[in-house]
């Protein structure tokens, strides 16, 4: 199960050299997982607030493709890579639609390790935990 | 009393235009506030968690003068205008530093309202009051 | 004339108060502002390239009404105040979005001189200015 | 050689969490990167300007070891860690800075492609060249 999300790039996201900052991926990453868990039936902000349930990250990388430009259609696609105990791992792919046509900007992976509000490592509540383990195995199923 | 806080800037704040974003201003802003505060000897990090004394913007404004660039050495002065009941008004000048030579880049304010961590508004703890108040009235003999 | 825009508040922009950064809603302005020109048929990123025409920004301000939270349904109003040679006045405001209720955030204005790309002022290109001129005599109209 | 820049977390930089949002390394990292660059006796801004070389990302990582905090005094540690044709690739370290003590709070890598203002490849000026090579060997030496 991949989830998409569209955004446009922003200016103030651009910097001199006429592209997307480098370091917005990272918070592109971000909108992209927060809808794949809202896809799921979870709203991050209540997993927050009503299940004492955060999700620091503990690595994140990205591989740049092609530039972003201002006012480009951005896809956002976010899927869950692994789930194994407390730790979660998601992949990100950013492509640019043009018309038909759509191109790959970047690529990137983010590690989480579920925390309780004091930091302490715990696990998913379970509703979740399932549904990640059916699209962590769906999306290995169809990349295979 | 107006404290000045030295930044250089960085990449991440200029946009396509070459130039920094608009919206970055109002972050330089809050880093002279923070250094006001701290050379008054208060450290804010401390006043939200010891005083609990918060400080949320209601109104912010800035004048763009001329255009601040990648690396350019700049200067944030930071000063407060007004302290009545909650109510606190900081001004700030934002200068290009090059050698002697110093540009005025923009001009703004920033007013807020004292409040408690459930945002309720109180004063400021005494002794911090008093030391506004000097420095509101030192800034206003000395631009009369 | 004033144009609608949703956007989603997201986790990079809150800070440790639990609300949105102050400096962020002038890049919603900035939102607001360029879906009001593609609303009148005017990709600002053509503008840039195309019509050798730029809007920088030479005053902005925000009144804050009442914080936006992470993951709410954000309104971006986008309206002309005013078009005087080369002087463009925008009026935005800013609303949170829950089923039928809708609160205003915040509310602000940006005052913008339109340059060529070496910074001369010029003016519009004509037909822009026929229709941002429209938008002004009728958001005064509806707002008197 | 690795050159250390000193920096104190902004409120902007900060999220709902309470702590750095993650993608605000990566802006950290460029700054210790052009801090590298400068003790060198380059100015990047120049570089681009003056040289036609720009140095765009391809890759980049971090691994997050411990949260910074708002007005955490943190220290850029940057090092150039291989430089083959127009691949050229820097080390950082984050570290919070407390009296004597520092914890490191995260470690990344960027990769950097160096081109010419068209995007094509090129090497970097030789001077440029050579003394990033010792820097890469004199790194190696020190951390077999």
């Amino acid at each position: 199960m991949t989830v998409s999300t569209q955004i446009r790039v922003r200016y103030a996201e651009t910097d001199q050299m006429g592209v997307v900052y480098y370091a917005n991926y990272l918070v592109w990453f971000e909108l992209g997982r927060v809808e794949f868990l809202r896809a799921l039936g979870f709203d991050y902000s209540r997993m927050e607030t009503e299940e004492q349930c955060i999700l620091p990250v503990v690595e994140a990388s990205c591989r740049y493709r092609a530039p972003a430009r201002y006012d480009d259609q951005i896809r956002i696609e976010a899927f869950p890579l692994l789930l194994r105990g407390s730790v979660l791992k998601f992949g990100y792919r950013i492509l640019r639609e043009s018309g038909d046509a759509s191109t790959l900007l970047a690529e990137g992976e983010t590690v989480h390790v579920v925390c309780d509000p004091s930091m302490q490592r715990r696990t998913l509540p379970e509703s979740v935990t399932e549904k990640i383990r059916s699209a962590v195995a769906e999306h290995a199923a169809t990349n295979k």
